[in-house]
């Protein structure tokens, strides 16, 4: 820690999103100078780190020599060039997360072998390279309707994730290597947060339960305190404390479970990153994510995970139809409610579902939160206008 | 609000100190394009600022041409050149709050004119022109010994203040108009920081008490919830919004109180602006005071004020005896405590009792967070070292 702020500590984030963003404000109370790679000179981080270097977070030259300019290197997102990163470690470069659990994780088949190997709880799965390999599968028998396809490479955001119910489903297959899971029935969606630093301490958040919008069948709010038993609870946080120390991680993972029609806690897949399932953090936990993960990759102590109110976090999407210049409507009205803090990415351009920023509405009653969270929901309207 | 992340709202900030690197650090969570002017381009606040301005706060070109760029224009400090601020209104440029409030808060006469004339709660005292005047004065009877004389201008953090106990402290007088004040048998010492936006709404923070070390006569730990009676604390946030509305302001204001020797509570004195005392804000409040000034100058409704956890703020000073580089010691152990969340502004060189940071102690209970922020006291030393 002393470093960071006597010899002016450099600290480079590939990729300058809304994590990005979001580091460096943690970064800047402890004055930490900061360099983040982006191919877009507006991204979200871009007007705040002390430095910017365009450039692309899949290029080899781009991540090479972004990260020959600091002492210490991270990322915000899962893809970036691996070549990049490994032949930088070889040259003495620190990078945290280790690359290595960086191109296990980017690879979601490779990711379910380590589950199965480590005996943690996820869905049966199998692997196939194509399209043909499925059919053959089904045809042998090998697995049955209803299943889901994952890429295993490159997916986001519910990209590259095929749900096939039934035969008439199969045109929606997707080319590529994949993992074959069971579907599983889902009762519940849930977060875990977990920091590992240097010296083997191990914290993990309160658990975070992702509650649906019936009719989008998308995820709306993010509440925390979950509704879940103490025992899923202390499952979840167990299991995810025992991945990121199996991983022998240094830095933050986001892990998602599911929770099945039996009760089951099963992981679904992991981030090492920060992620969306962490932004309540900020205002709702001691130690907002953020700088855990500063904490955590600076051989810093990790901070206190302790609830300080109950939250409810909502995304703030590009509204369908909407393209182009961004246009906010209901953030005064919004503000007026009690509790309600909100996050803008600074993103120009709008696109549906797009995440543009986001709410944690605060309150000591959970009921009450989500209430506000609703009324928030309606009011911010996230539309795009053109110039005259 | 629509405005701030639809068409860039640039916002000035005079003067680019920690005040205004904690009102970036809130800023950019919504968008807002800042500019900060300051003669000097290492300020805490020059990195963060979306654009740093070189120029003195109290040249008249400098603030004057500063302000010709920017949308909105907002202070850290109280030194600013007036007649600047004034062309500029002339012209239209939007200033929060408005000068004329800063020409009153500047000049401690007309400020404790100011409360004479409204009623407001404050020392006795005289104006004097001189030196010469106020020993006129003793000779004439006007007033006693022990008295406090205070220059009208140009004070700051304890400079311009001279504690004159008897005719043998007479040679600490200082030259230059002043307010000659009746020294107040100060029992404790509290702070409240009120805001308010243009359609009068007013929120004031929780009451803030200082707390003194014994030995060095210094505020040691400022608390929140203050050890003050109900009664008293109802009386000083009702005096806080008293002023900021017989001030017409829009704005933050923190408002400086003793309570004397018979439990009365009375005005020290004020200031126009985010405030030392509302450093805890930032995590044991809803809305921190940096939040709540963009919330008052933006025409925005006002942030909810309640406390989220009990705290404990103390300030990193330089040590005596410390000129040079800065060196912090005991910041990675003072992180291994529970709730400890630090705050470094950034200076490179370290002055004895220069601000260099703050630390905001959480806990439930406000005794266990004082036991700590006293255990982070003796770890913390902001020393100096000299290049090789």
């Amino acid at each position: 820690m002393e470093r960071l702020v006597t010899s002016n500590l450099k600290m480079g984030i590939i990729a300058g999103g809304q994590l990005g963003k979001m580091l460096i404000q943690e970064a800047s109370k402890w004055n930490i100078i900061t360099y983040v790679l982006d191919k877009d000179e507006d991204c979200p981080a871009g007007k705040i780190a002390s430095h910017f270097v365009k450039g692309s977070n899949l290029d080899f030259n781009d991540v090479y020599q972004f990260g020959k300019q600091v002492d210490i290197l991270t990322f915000e997102i899962e893809n970036v060039n691996i070549e990049a990163l490994n032949k930088l470690k070889s040259e003495g470069v620190r990078i945290l997360p280790d690359p290595d659990i960086l191109a296990l994780i980017q690879d979601k088949g490779l990711q379910k072998d380590f589950y199965r190997n480590n005996h943690i709880p996820t869905s049966p799965f199998r692997l196939v390279q194509s399209e043909q390999d499925i059919l053959k599968s089904i045809d042998n028998g090998d697995f049955s309707f209803p299943f889901v396809q994952k890429l295993r490479k490159g997916g986001y955001d519910g990209k590259g994730v095929a749900v096939i119910n039934s035969a008439s489903d199969l045109n929606k297959l997707l080319p590529g290597p994949s993992v074959i899971e069971e579907k599983v029935e889902i009762d519940k969606e849930i977060a875990a947060i977990v920091a590992r630093n240097n010296k083997g301490e191990i914290k993990c958040y309160p658990i975070v339960e992702m509650l649906f919008d019936p009719q989008a069948n998308l995820v709306d709010k993010l509440i925390c305190p979950s509704s879940i038993t103490v025992e899923q609870s202390e499952k979840a946080k167990n299991i995810a404390s025992e991945i990121i120390e199996l991983l022998n991680m240094e830095g933050l993972l986001a892990v998602e479970f599911f929770i099945d029609s039996k009760g089951e806690v099963i992981v679904n897949e992991v981030a090492p990153r920060t992620h969306n399932s962490g932004h309540h953090t900020i205002e709702s936990i001691v130690t907002s994510q953020f700088e855990q993960h500063l904490r955590a990759i600076l051989n810093l102590p990790l901070g206190s995970t302790k609830l300080k109110l109950p939250s409810v976090m909502i995304n703030i999407l590009g509204e369908e139809g909407h393209h182009g210049n961004v246009l906010y409507e209901g953030l005064t009205e919004s503000m007026a409610i009690d509790g309600v803090k909100i996050h803008l990415y600074g993103k120009k351009i709008t696109q549906p579902y797009r995440k543009m920023g986001h709410i944690t509405v605060l309150s000591p009653s959970l009921e009450c939160a989500l209430k506000k969270a609703e009324k928030v929901k309606q009011l911010i309207k996230v539309k795009s206008w053109t110039k005259n």
